[in-house]
């Protein structure tokens, strides 16, 4: 089959690699019909080293059930199911509380022996537990949409879970890219008043206010901070959502977040400690959120999504085919692009 | 009158300084009659640069009202009183929420025309919203206890508020200074069945065992974190209280808390970043504390001390008075004494 590899920064083929198959009776086989390419993907994109091997790429993806292993019990061949970006046993101690993401038995997507989803089919370990099965056909409309339930959705409700957004709050989002606008999104459906957007492309804080932004800050540092405050009555906002991870958008975070508030981040760390220390200490601010677990999260939010009350499959502006998906590392590298969906 | 000053690493000196006085009808004059030195003095103690006007020192202490200015309208002379280390107007925005660390119109004692604790008296700025009037004669046998809700109490209990601790946790105290072990006795107070401390003074966790520790680790870094993970059947503990604000104390913080968990931090902090970061991100863990406002948590930690069930002042080992204030600083710095009472 074909499927998407990294060779280094800048350096992503889409190659001939090994049809997938079953090597545990708790596997499935899934033929992919729809992936993407993630913000996170561009880390590597800007500094992977090079590599020899290469690295399979995509954690996101949508597709239909060709094949299940002997021990697995809630999937049959023809399933339309929804992959999260982790992938879990759903029966240890830490998927049953809804933290799929440190499953005990888990893990990522395009590691040694572990398909990507950036490809054309994928074996996928712990099938039962990893797997969400979609009331809907392959070829559904809303397939964008149930798409973002795999990372991009699913982390935005993370961050504001983690920065504990409540009905009528007054809520910040740090970021403009996929996931800051399905955060605004996200703040919206739990009932804050007040969602202020920092962004400066107005393709994005545009789309940002259909989803449900009521201010756009197009400043950065100090005058952002500012701006924050004034539209927050000099005090801050209550929750903060961090989405980038790089030292500056931290501190922005900090310096946005009202005293005793929380920043809910779920930007990849850049930096070997949370920037602004001194200044979350004396703020009182709580610093929650991670790595989402996109698996708890998908049943909660999907009969919004079914029901055509959102769509967060907007933050898809570009579609590519498997052979387009460098071109389309690209076009989100040169922000020409906000989200890239592929149709393997 | 006598006051403690500070001119630079190791040198504390008691001199001479001008008696306070009324300058804002908001003042009150209190006359000490207990104080002390706090583990966060000995960071100036290690570090400070030297200075030829000194810094005034000390930010704990009980006494008798003096004096009041003419807008104080809920403090009279001879009320017994205890301080917070912070002061605080009482009635803006934060001070409301009990968020009095970030009063709009409070500071910091020792601050420039601010006096210090460790001295005589004190001019109060605030002082309705600052002190809290004791049910106790200047000389009850409690006052140890009750000048622990100062701060070093109030910022255990803040920590294990931090650390999310719940009726039947488990957690893990970062920290054998006065703090943890404050904080021993907070997350006991709030119903945890497990309380692992991490020490190697034994007339510390000792102590720490009568304040309800179960489980002592006198291991450090990685030996620390294999411990309580055995202790905590692998996963680690639900709420970790980082009581110290060191990369190294921070790291191991972050590595005995149970993914999901909470770090409830309260150790000032010593790197400009937060340590672990990916790491906390990796495991969902929430960062959550900063500086206690203890002033929020008189009233909830008054009864127990008043009725004789809790003993938090067990804290002080050593008592000096004004005099000996410079010893005193020596003594903790040394590690022989936990922490210094001083009776001006």
């Amino acid at each position: 089959m074909r499927a998407t590899l990294m060779y280094g920064a800048g350096d992503v083929r889409v190659e001939d690699v090994p049809d997938p198959r079953i090597l545990q009776p708790t596997d499935a086989i899934v033929r992919v019909t729809r992936s993407c390419i993630c913000g996170s993907d561009l880390w590597p994109y800007k500094s992977m080293p090079a590599s020899e091997q290469g690295n399979r790429m995509g954690h996101e993806f949508i597709g239909v059930v060709e094949d299940v292993g002997a021990a697995v019990g809630t999937l049959k061949r023809g399933d339309v199911v929804v992959a999260p970006f982790v992938w879990s046993d759903g029966s240890c101690e830490f998927c049953r509380e809804g933290l799929q993401t440190s499953c005990l038995n888990g893990g990522f997507w395009g590691t040694p022996d572990v398909d990507g989803g950036q490809g054309e089919a994928v074996r996928i370990p712990q099938a039962d537990g990893t797997l969400f099965v979609l009331p809907v056909a392959e070829d559904d409309a809303l397939m964008p949409s149930l798409l973002t339930l795999s990372d991009v959705y699913a982390t935005g409700h993370h961050a504001a879970l983690g920065a504990q957004v409540v009905q009528g709050g007054t809520v910040a989002v740090v970021g403009d890219g996929a996931v800051g606008l399905c955060g605004v999104m996200a703040a919206k459906r739990l009932g804050a008043d007040q969602i202020i957007i920092l962004g400066r492309h107005t393709d994005r804080t545009d789309l940002a206010r259909e989803f449900g932004a009521t201010d756009v800050v197009p400043e950065r540092g100090k005058e952002a901070v500012e701006k924050v405050r004034e539209l927050t009555g000099g005090l801050g906002a209550e929750s903060v959502l961090e989405c980038v991870g790089m030292e500056d958008s931290f501190l922005t975070a900090l310096g946005i977040a009202r005293p005793g508030g929380a920043v809910g981040r779920v930007g990849v760390p850049q930096t070997p400690g949370i920037p602004g220390n001194r200044q979350a200490f004396l703020g009182n601010i709580t610093i929650s959120g991670g790595i989402a677990p996109a698996r708890a999260y998908v049943e909660e939010l999907l009969p919004d999504i079914l029901e055509g009350r959102l769509e967060p499959g907007r933050v898809f502006d570009t579609t590519v085919g498997l052979e387009g998906v460098p071109g389309g590392y690209k076009a989100m590298e040169d922000r020409e692009s906000i989200k890239v969906l592929v149709t393997p």
